[in-house]
Parts: structure tokens; sequence; C-alpha cells
């Protein structure tokens, strides 16, 4: 037995110098980066500030002309980060006097979260948004500051100032690739979506691009989203119709359960598509729109599960037949955040029960009797039971896919949600225990 | 590259080979069974009845003299499985008649949990119930029963039912250590605590067994307990204070956030002692009796936690400071639950940062700026920042500990809470993904 455990800790020495040669995996359920459109009234630039690693693009900044109007979502986390209460702070601000005049500026650093930092956090911030405002020429408090990486030390925002005339020689409204890929941490691909459609017969354009779902300790997932439209939408709508596509979208997905305290997501309407503005919610355009968004956001947000940390399955788990659309979403979040459903999934194993279990202990209304369970389009369970036609060569076979959708109806009442989530593999231990920061 | 990834592939596979040479490991923080004490009235005894394996002792029963009162919590999952609903339906019948004469008994199997096995898995445990009921003397509804293993198979209870009278004809007060390892699945060590003490003058004991946190797909982690003792109490006060001390011990750990279908925890006295009934909670014994019982519960719970899946750290979070005890249960479950902290301590990783997100994403007050945070008696954080006393490399020598202390002051008020967790390990993957049922 002592010759057996020291020819395995051998093994393992080797296994882990070759892994090491490996270069960063990319997920194998990685999506290409699409072409996104330009935006009228939108310029980005990127650099290299050396805010944590020498050479490595780190800055993105953002610039919207005058007339944009700007809407946010931000992390609940009671310990959010310095840059996320100052652009709450900014929000409000612009929601009680939006057609004040100036640009907006959006800038974005990796590498330090600014999170944890004390008092110092906010003098960092407040620096960056003078710094910003003045080489840009425009209100400071219309600049919006992200930064993820890692928390608890101090921010070298000189780095990051310095860079600044640079960077707005380099603005340019066709470099948002090069923007998507300077707000990316861990990620193993960036994230892009866009599309082009007529809103009410005028031509517009609505592209974003995310971070999310990366991880090097010591720092946290981080989702960071930036939408850009040339739609020309009052701030009151363009908040709403961002508020509650959030709903359906980002707060739909979930890798493990933590929630960062910097995730940030912004929407900015330029303005310069020759339209009449919506400034109703019940224009029919908004409704038109906010199909497009939702889309647009539904991409993004699956984009960020796909690149969870470790994933190799993306999970899509649909709730019907619940009490409440709330509760719907509480049973498909317990589903999509428990540890046995997404080990189950990364083993290729149908294993139905722990979906059950799932669903037990979500604390809201259900009935284990009433309860329908598929995967997939096979039938697994009804009636309290498994289904006489379901066969566990059926469910093996399911589960071998890259893309796993979970259905569960709790047979109540109409109340529906679905969200998305990826699975529990060796991997996602590897990134977040087995490396010392 | 090729030839790098074909090695690594060699290598694992011939690490996967010698592995499973190895005998299953022992939870590397397990504690000894204790020699448990006989109770006067409560006799054990263990059978292989082949419910899943041959020849695997798979069957427990316990008989309880005349004259017993019962107290039950079990888990409140929304799908609970047959037996625990059964359970539930005899409390609350021994509730209204608590001196109906007749003995208990208390029937437990491992290899199949009966649960999701529709109106069927009724059929079985009120079968099981007679059966016990007519072999014993005692009458059916005085029959608790609870069953751990695979999900949505049906029960073969005619093989329990034909170990009956050999179980019987075994009973014996000293059958302990073997009635807790029968009720193990893949629990790694038999889990049992006991305390002899003087109450009011009269010798009495307590002794308990637990089962949990072991797993095997498909099965779901259950935890089963049952606590035994001679002192004489009503049923009224001993269900209240069972009730209240479960709140902070069972109730108070976790080790992947899935609550189980079939938790069930009984506490059964004999009144076999012989003392004047305790009936009155603020009876000065109660107190006496609530605190031995308390320490022995924790004990228990924190066995079941130190046999967590995978587990090489026990992790206690303490919270204080919370606007009230429920907040800080709430907070500290957060913390015990994060996949980023359980990652962190499996890597040894002093990362505070993931503590500081858990607690932000609790959903309950909390300022950034007032928290506290200590790793042992290590001044972490406070004021909103890293400790100017704090070094990593104290934090880094903390974490090679076996046993973890994370404590967390919120700094409002004077809620506070206690939990027990393990890491998130390698190994937690291996158990619940890497093996087919």
């Amino acid at each position: 037995m002592a010759g057996v455990k020291a020819r395995i800790a051998a093994l393992k020495a080797e296994l882990a110098e070759l892994e090491a040669q490996l270069p960063p995996p990319v997920s194998p359920l990685a999506t290409a980066f699409p072409k996104l459109p330009e935006i009228a009234g939108v310029r980005f630039a990127t650099a290299a500030a050396g805010v944590k690693y020498k050479g490595r693009t780190d800055v993105m900044l953002a610039e919207l002309c005058e007339g944009t109007q700007m809407a946010g979502v931000f992390t609940r986390s009671t310990t959010r980060a310095a840059p996320v209460l100052r652009c709450e702070e900014a929000l409000a601000a612009h929601v009680e006097t939006p057609d004040k005049a100036g640009k907006f500026a959006i800038l974005v650093n990796s590498g330090n979260a600014n999170a944890f930092t004390g008092g110092r956090g906010f003098e960092t911030v407040d620096a960056l948004r003078e710094a910003v405002a003045s080489v840009l020429d425009c209100p400071a408090e219309k600049v919006f500051t992200s930064s993820t990486g890692v928390i608890g030390e101090p921010l070298k925002h000189g780095r990051i100032a310095t860079a600044l005339d640079g960077l707005k020689a380099a603005l340019d409204p066709a470099a948002s690739a090069s923007a998507a890929r300077a707000i990316m941490t861990t990620d193993t691909f960036p994230k892009g979506a866009c599309a082009s459609f007529d809103l009410g017969g005028v031509p517009v354009s609505i592209a974003g691009f995310a971070k999310g779902s990366g991880m090097i300790a010591p720092d946290m997932a981080t989702m960071l989203v930036y939408i850009f439209t040339d739609a020309k939408i009052s701030q009151a709508v363009l908040q709403h119709m961002l508020w509650l596509e959030n709903a359906s979208t980002f707060n739909c997905i979930t890798v493990d359960g933590d929630t960062s305290t910097s995730d940030t997501l912004l929407l900015a309407a330029t303005g310069q598509a020759d339209m009449p503005v919506i400034d109703d919610f019940a224009d029919p355009r908004a409704r038109e729109f906010r199909a497009v968004l939702q889309g647009l956001m539904r991409d993004l947000a699956q984009q960020v599960a796909r690149d969870g940390e470790g994933a190799t399955k993306l999970i899509e788990v649909r709730v019907t037949g619940a009490n409440s659309d709330g509760p719907a979403h509480r049973i498909a979040m317990s589903i999509a955040n428990s540890p046995l459903v997404k080990t189950a999934v990364a083993g290729e194993d149908p294993n139905w029960g722990r979906v059950v279990m799932a669903v037990g202990k979500a604390s809201e209304r259900a009935d284990r009797d009433r309860l329908t369970i598929k995967f997939g389009d096979i039938l697994v369970a009804e009636n309290g039971w498994v289904a006489p036609s379901y066969t566990e060569e059926a469910g093996a076979a399911y589960m071998k896919r890259d893309e796993i959708v979970i259905s569960v109806d709790i047979g109540l009442d109409s109340g529906k949600a679905t969200v998305w989530t990826c699975d529990l593999t060796h991997q996602y231990i590897t990134i977040n225990a087995d490396y010392r920061s």
C-alpha cells in the first residue's frame, strides 16, 4: 500500500508539472466574438497601464457623446466596492437632471477591484473621475468607473491617470473588440453580442460586451457589462427597460451562487439615430427595443455562464407551474446552485433525485406528487415517481451533450422562470483552491 | 504540445487505476467512537437484510420500553420522503395522547431512501410498521422508521420484514455501537456522543448516534440522529428542548447547502431513572438537562461536519454584532456555504476578501466599514480595510491547521450565531461527479 501511495504522489507531481506547460484552457463552451457594429456617438480605447501586471492590456475607456442617456444596474451586495457606490451616486444625479449638458465616460480597469479599501477607495475613484473629466472635457459626475481584480489592496490610480492622454488620442468607434478584451481577467474568451434592426422605420443598433466568471485567487468573480445603442430613448424609459430585462437575463445566471462586490451593468443610449425620442414606456417602439435588448442581454448572460470556472456543460433550468414567477425563480436557482445537481451533470449522471432534492429545499410551495421532471424532451418523473417510460439509458445518453436542459413543472399554477448555469468540476476546485494568490 | 497532452492522459489513467486500489479513505478529521452507556429501557439489534447489497449490515432496530416519551425534528424539505411524513404523523398522534400505553420502536435501513416512490412508498412504510408492531407487540402507530440510500427505487421491505424475528432475538442494551454502524451509508466513521450526570440528585445518562454527510451517487446526503435518555421527562418538555437545541446544533451545520429529503432527529426518554417527572420547562432540572443535551448534540453535529464529503478542514464560523440572531445565522450560513470561502480554506489561502463577499451577499443588514474579521485570534480586517497589524504570513500559517475559526463581527447590534462546515475539495467532486451510480 505504501508503494501505491508513493507512486500516486510521483504521478501527481509529474502531472502538475506537465499541466503547467499547457496554455490556459479556453472553455469548451466558448462562442466566437461577433463583429460588433459601430455605435454613433461611442468611441473606445484601451491601454496597458500596469495596474497589476506589466504588458497586459488592463484599462478600457469609452467616451459617449453629448446627449447620451445612461441606465445602470449594480450588485446588491452590502459590501459593494467604492466604484459601484460612486456609479450609483452618478446615476442618481443623472436621473435628477437627465438633460444636463456634457459627455459621459466609462473607465474600467482590471487587475485591482478597489474593493474593501476603506475611505482611500473613494479617494481613488474620485481622483480618476476628475482626471478623466479633465482629459475628455466632460463633467466629473458623468464619469462611471468599474474595477475588477484583487481586493483589499490600494488601486495605483496614478498609473491609470498617466495613461489617459494616450487613451484619448486612441479613441476609435471601431475599437469595441479590443475594449471587450481589456476588461477580461481570467475569462477564457471575450463576450459580445449585437443587433441592428429597424425601429419605427429608423435603423438602429445595439452592441454590448461583458466579462465574468473568470477568477484568480484571491479575486472574486466579477461581472461587468456595457451595452451601447444609438437609439434615442429617455433616461426613465431606458432605465426601466434595463431593470426589467436584467431580471430575466443577468439575474438568471449563476456559477457558484457567490455574488461579487463589483457587478456593474451599464446601458448607454447616444440618441444619434435620426428618430423622435422614445420617452413613454407605452410607445410601441419601446416594446420592440426591449425585445431586441432582451435577446442581446440573454446572449451575453449565457456567454458568462459558458465561461463559468471549470465549465464543461451549459445547464438551462426551466421551472413552470409554480405559485408565481418569484417562487419559480427561487426554485430554479435552488436547482442551479445545488452542488449535487452540478456535480451530477459534470459526471454525466442523469440523477433526477438530486433535482427533487433541490426543489424540496427551496422553501417554496411544491407538492412532491405533482412534480414533472424532464431532461430535454425526455420525461423522467411524474406523479411522485419515475415515469414508466423512462430508461436510465436514455437519460445517460442525453447527459453526454454539451448543453443540458432540466425542466421542472411544479404543477400548482402558472409561475415560471428560466436560469442558466454550468456544471461543477475539478477545474473549479483547481482554479479556486489549488493555487495560492 | 500533443506529446504533453498524451502523457497527461496516460498519467491520469494510471492514477485512476492506482487510486481505485486504495481502501476508502477515512476523514482526516474523524473522532473515535465513545463507549456509550447503556440506557435503561433501550435495546438495539442490527441485521444484514440485503436491502441493496448482500452481506452489508443495513438494518437497525431499537426497542423502547413502555412509558417512553418521544420527541422529533424532521427535514423541512417540501419533497420529503414517505418515512419522514409517517414519522411526523406518529409524533403528532403521540403528542395528542402522550401517555397511551405501549412500547416504541425505531427501525432504520440504509441502502434505499424510499423517497419519491409515490403511493407505494407509504404502503411500504405501513407494512414495515405493522410487521414491527406484530413482532415486538407494540402499537403500529408507535413505530418510527427512517430510510437512507438510493431514491426513486421501491424499497424491498419484504427482506427487512423477514429479518425482524432475528432482530427481536438479538435485542441487546449494549449494542449501540453496532447500531451506530448499521445506519452508515458512505460515512467514513461512526458518530456517537454521550453524557452521564447527576440530575436533581439522580444519576441519568444520554447517549446518541448519528449518520450523515456521506453520499454515493445517486444517493442524497441524509442526516439521521437518534438520542436516548433514561431521564423522566414529559413529551411537551422533551419536544421543546429538542426543538430549541436543534436550532443551535444540527441546524447549524452544512456541507454543501443541499438539504436531504430524509433528515430525521429523534430523542427518546425512557423514564427509567428513579426521579420525579420533569413536566415543566421552568423546572431547574430542565435547564440542566438542556445544557448537557446541547453539548451532546453539538458534538454529534460537529462529527457530521467532520465527515463532510471530501473534508480536510473543520470550519467554525462565528458571527457576532448582527441586527439579531436570525440575520447572524443567515450571514454565518452564507459564509459557510460559499464555494469560494470553502475552496480558499481547502487551498490554505487566508482569503479574507471572500469572507467580505459572503457577508455582502447574505441579504442582511451589514456595513462594510464596521466589519471586523478574524482568523482564530488573528485580527485580519477592520474599519473597511485590512488591519494594519495583519500579515499574509500569519494568515497563511493559521490556515494550515485542521480546524479553522472564522469570526466576523458585523458591528451593528448583539445578534450572534455559530455554524460549522468543512472545506470544498477535489474529493467532493470525485465522490459526486466522477463515478456513475
